[in-house]
């Protein structure tokens, strides 16, 4: 196996290109099955399928195989579960073959079932609950049940969900500076950003997002992150802690949202100044280990050991079920008052709208992003975590509906995939309802 | 922080070589405890605390931090534990005092206090049962209990266990030759090898212990199964499964026992091939999940996924007691025959202690290798796991004592450790008699 890292760095920045630019060439679903792929398969496998840190990111269908199998290619922290019992999600009537079949009007004005919406998305597994109940329970193309999957920023709302309850206790406040906590950023663009703006991502910074240039900002996160291999000679940045202070100052906080990991990152840093703690470890003792999870998560890390924290949460899908049925519930789950109700009802309650706009992203038409989730203002009041290649974490309290989907599309994005999760929700709302 | 591959290449060189050589100065154990040692605190850590996969292996005292966050440098597989009730260790008189108290005589000839042992060998943390009970459990220096530690060569007598297991069901003949499992090692120096002498390391191969040169096997090893980054230029080979057909051939076998961590790699490809499991996998189904571990443990992997056969596992200090008991016990605990007692018979028995001697391991007398474990051949029946760096599981059947010692002596080989520790035991025998 030749190992590329310049190859793989230009890859990245290919898949991330495409993302933004024409629709891609997509193979079709259906010919890339887990249990076909044969990904990683053997004693050692074949070259041609094998996985490692240099091509996991940029090649399609490697992060089929590579979602559920993170830890075994990149360092990782435990989310501790604990030792309690796990809270035993209570199965309701089984409606996964009326589910598949329910139509709803796609993007393209077709008419599309929601099983082949799955196919169509790359789902690797999907869950839906219905008044605390699980009615549809699936693992697509050979995933297994027990292995945790990459969140991508669904990583964020757990980030967004521990400081609201952190601002809630007073251990931070919202208005304050975000250097106030991390003075180190005290010459970069964050200057001036107050911890509200980070969350609301709507502080500024000269973060560019011209994909196609190899040098940009977001291929010089991921190679600080150690998503990838530095390319031989490369001489930036290559830590979160080192990288972050260099991003520099941009237009004025508080105008406009532009959704941006690296302010996680730094919401991460805040979080852990604040706590002394890991972030693996804040979310396991304020969250996971209350919430009855079944198995350990796990956050993936940098080389200094600081976690990813607007990308690198692994999780199964259970357990994310039992998450978002926690926040369904204003916080309460498994017997106990995780977070405060305020904090859940604060989140939902979303932020400006107009700021939202300035985004450009048409497929979310009508929402707001507050303290790291996606807050829909449709008349269910429905909320999301979402992440790249179609992670969903969707919350609709007014039906008792909570969906959790993780998946694998080919594109970095949530601009091919969200088109069709709204319409598919909405449906799926009206049957239930 | 300076990546320096070739600096850390050099000094693992150095190190193994000063284990081997003449007795290397140590730091005194009691200015080198965790909980002063402030490696990896704080956000990030001082340049000075840091560790990361290129400054682990090869440099005090970052080891100390490093052999119980194994995961978060390096890639993983998990060791599922299932979803079942652990089995509760009971508990007990605590016998601490008495013990930390009781005196040997060590191998300088001066007397010695089990507790000033401890200290001395850099333990980590160590527990006693007796009788199936607790009677001694302490974490020194500041290790947790939850957190896996890694385990070195301990991780052979699972191997061996599971091999031996294997055979007793036919899935394995102890007489088929190492070439019937894995034909690519029919041109290498395991070419005319039985199972059996894989298993007893009296294969024999041209392993070069020469620890003074970089260009020795041993470092080659490590590089091929990832433990130290490759130095600039590096050409050699990147995994395990390049690596070990590229052993030769050296005296007939079945001669002399010689202690190679690459057979045990070669068992691991051996039990994958003919199982069609991960190695983790393989100690989850048969061990992990019905031993009622408390939590999961995990094995260190190579780049392709192949996980460190020879030196890789991690679990925490209460699930070896578990495992240890099990052994104990001939194959039962947790309501359950988990081995069949004639495998644990059948290594206990011990091999040829002629054929051991040739080892030069004079600090073992009397004992021989069989199937992956050490024998004593004392009075007692003792039998045990043993890693460098003084890991240790020791199993007393007549006395009905197991004890387990994870530490992180500054040295790579039990030839620091194992001369105090062989009194250690027998005088802990002796006093719970």
């Amino acid at each position: 196996m030749t190992f590329r890292p310049l190859a793989g760095l230009a890859l990245l920045t290919l898949m991330i290109s495409s993302a933004y630019g024409q629709t891609p060439h997509l193979p079709p679903p259906e010919t890339v099955r887990l249990d076909r792929l044969q990904l990683m398969q053997g004693f050692p496998p074949p070259a041609d399928k094998r996985i490692d840190a240099s091509n996991f990111l940029n090649q399609y269908p490697n992060i089929r195989w590579a979602f559920h199998h993170m830890r075994e290619l990149l360092p990782t922290r435990n989310i501790a579960r604990g030792s309690g019992t796990p809270y035993q999600l209570p199965q309701g009537e089984d409606r996964q073959q009326d589910i598949n079949a329910l139509e709803f009007t796609g993007p393209d004005g077709a008419r599309m079932a929601f099983g082949d919406y799955l196919t169509a998305t790359y789902a690797d597994a999907t869950i839906i609950m219905k008044d605390g109940k699980v009615i549809y329970e699936a693992y697509h193309e050979g995933m297994p049940a027990d292995q945790p999957h990459i969140m991508w920023s669904m990583t964020k709302s757990f980030l967004g969900l521990l400081a609201t309850q952190l601002i809630e206790e007073g251990v931070l406040r919202a208005d304050a500076l975000v250097t106030d906590y991390v003075p180190e950023l005290s010459e970069s663009g964050w200057q001036g950003a107050t911890l509200q703006q980070l969350l609301n991502m709507t502080a500024d910074i000269d973060y560019s997002e011209v994909y196609a240039d190899a040098e940009s900002d977001v291929v010089k996160y991921a190679l600080a992150a150690g998503m990838v291999p530095a390319p031989d000679g490369f001489t930036g940045e290559r830590d979160l802690y080192s990288y972050l202070p260099t991003i520099g100052a941009a237009e004025e906080h508080g105008q406009a949202f532009r959704y941006r990991t690296v302010h996680t990152e730094t919401l991460g840093w805040v979080l852990r100044r604040a706590t002394g703690k890991h972030t693996a470890d804040l979310i396991s003792e304020r969250i996971w280990q209350k919430l009855g999870a079944e198995h350990d998560a796990y956050m993936l890390l940098d080389r200094n050991g600081a976690e990813w924290a607007g990308a690198g949460m692994n999780a199964t899908l259970r357990d994310l079920a039992r998450f978002g049925e926690m926040m369904r519930l204003e916080g309460k789950l498994n017997g106990e008052q995780i977070v405060s109700p305020e904090v859940v009802r604060s989140i939902r309650e979303g932020a400006d709208r107009e700021a939202f706009k300035a985004s450009g992203r048409d497929f979310q038409p009508g929402y707001s992003y507050r303290n790291q989730w996606w807050i829909s203002h449709n008349k269910d009041g429905a909320f999301e975590a979402l992440g790249v290649h179609g992670q969903t974490i969707h919350v609709n309290p007014a039906v008792g509906l909570v969906v959790v989907r993780l998946s694998s599309h080919p594109v970095a994005t949530s601009a091919h995939t969200f088109p069709m999760t709204l319409p598919a929700m909405e449906a799926l709302a009206d049957r239930l309802r």
